[in-house]
């Protein structure tokens, strides 16, 4: 194991939830690294966090445990998960908030007991925490086996004719808009369309002046759509789930030569 | 001692005033591991920091240290205190910041020594964090003894007829409403009022429907009140301090068996 | 190297940006320790970053390695800084962000290197976080040399007959406002004005009553003015780069007595 555990939860930072978490980790696993991965998901959005849980998680060492808390139903009788995939080790109620880690590599999935005196409202603190501290000790997961754990759907992703469509998974603090739809999908010179807007791919939003929009190849590997200096959510009226297109990586043989508007 | 130092302040984390007290930590502490319990206290709210601080505590293994900074005497003639409560060591200034940590456990208390340099207006920096690097680092605390700390009143908890009245002493983010109304003060079966709201206790909130108000005992041990998938605060017009009333564990031997309205 | 990487950014806490980066940092660096500054820098404020990164600099232990990335022309052809000063290692863009650290003390800046395969919209877990990964490893810095980042303009500090006048130069989130004017510029005694007021010097703003205007020497060594229980910015209707002006230390041999208005 790494040394580290990460913490995603939408929980916010101005209670003590988090810290309550954190208490538990250091009392159980002693000397532990803790790493916030973010604990400002909206309330109860498990897309919000599958999707900053599936980005992150890439850059860490393998060993590492995340602890992931999004949990609308917790007390209820949704299961709780401990799931190994690609070296890391996640801890997460079994309500699809693994779904982005899950979808691209395999995995081993396990039940996690729920002690009798959990508090119903806090598995946080009473049930993923030790379960994490155990496993960042370097203790064998002992829960039941699971093979089928809830996923939410994925987002769309089609080609139709010339163009690959797909929708914005994610707006950033910067109004970024970022979409599902790979860069290894789509044209040289792919033309973004974005609502009643068609952008020219660039590299960079330092590329185009400021107040105007681009669309680039983000950092996580699929399309993004930015204002410079600006919003793109506000100033291209997008939201999350909008459909995006982009002109696709020519079919062999390729039949047309002139992207669909 | 555990080679953990907690932080909590009302700095908020966009200045720089958090890491500045961080710094002076690690270059007078080498090796402590820092954790943040929350920054978001509303300023100068000493009792919303006494009250995440009560709660936080508990989790972290003994030999923690806690510096605590919600602080709108700083620079004037109120002392600073570092505490040893549970095996934990608490440095904040005296006034009333610690009370719900001194409630509910023995203590002994120190005056800590304010250097003639310290800036008038961040003895989180000058003072405090000194002291708790002093503190992580094993030294003993040489300040002079001190036997009465600041508390704040306690929130009001009273036995009327089969009722036990409290207040909401916290609002969390997810605008659920936490009482000081402890478990084992109500009866089986309680029904809980706010307002013109009568609720039957609830083992937690995912067994209503969304958007129904449920009580239920909180992962705090006290009762708390939450809307499914929505604010309470705001669903049923209560804030601070609003007083709740639970149906209270019966007298021997009982003499009412209706729950007054 | 003193084990410690601390982060300074404009990505918030809300996307997982911030967790990419200190995921890369632990991968490649295992065992060092992360201490967020900040990431609530306004987007895109490198005057803001810059303020904040001087400041909590200073306190951090010799051997600390400061990323910073508040970084608009990222992935355009402006710079990526390491900097040596004061024992301390800085990473940044090169755009003005290490100003206030630049501006006290020699230094000895170097060119990194940006890889080709860095994505041209995040060089802060691409090259920036690399980069001081291996600092924190305690390899040297290969990087040409440089002689010339840049510096943003240092805010205006003047001296006119017997008052020295300087401006606002950080707005914290009490609404305190932080000017550039050292205390050992002004008189004892000073009076300090802001827009229609003027005031007089304290200690600290414990020593006015609630709700009134107060001016002090603040923990940064230099004029701040706040309102005692309120919001300095909002009362005196004062923001970043606001005149502020202060009764001079007076010059020998001293000519005039009386302040000016």
């Amino acid at each position: 194991m790494s040394g580290v555990i990460t913490l995603l939860t939408d929980f916010g930072t101005a209670d003590g939830y988090v810290a309550e978490v954190k208490g538990v980790l250091l009392s159980l696993a002693p000397g532990v690294q803790l790493v916030d991965l973010t604990h400002d998901i909206p309330p109860g959005d498990i897309r919000a966090g599958a999707y900053a849980l599936g980005r992150a998680v890439r850059t860490f060492p393998a060993g590492t445990v995340h602890l992931a808390v999004v949990d609308p139903g917790v007390g209820t009788d949704r299961r709780a998960l401990a799931v190994e995939a690609g070296g890391h080790w996640l801890v997460a109620p079994d309500n699809g908030l693994l779904s982005r880690v899950l979808e691209r590599q395999k995995f081993r999935a396990f039940a996690l007991p729920v002690r009798a005196d959990a508090a119903p409202t806090f598995h946080g603190r009473d049930v993923f925490a030790p379960a994490a501290a155990a496993l960042a000790r370097g203790e064998p997961c002992t829960g039941p086996a699971l093979t089928d754990p809830v996923r939410l759907p994925p987002a769309r992703l089609q080609r139709r004719a010339s163009a690959v469509l797909g929708e914005i998974v994610h707006v950033d603090r910067f109004g970024t808009l970022v979409t599902n739809i790979p860069s290894d999908r789509i044209a040289e010179g792919a033309v973004v369309r974005v609502g009643a807007y068609e952008l020219a791919l660039h590299r960079t939003f330092g590329e185009v002046a400021p107040g105007d929009p681009v669309a680039f190849v983000g950092s996580g590997g699929t399309v993004e759509v930015a204002v410079r200096d600006g919003r793109a959510d506000v100033v291209l009226g997008a939201s999350l789930g909008t459909e995006v297109g982009a002109t696709a990586r020519p079919p062999r043989p390729p039949r047309e030569s002139i992207p669909e508007a």
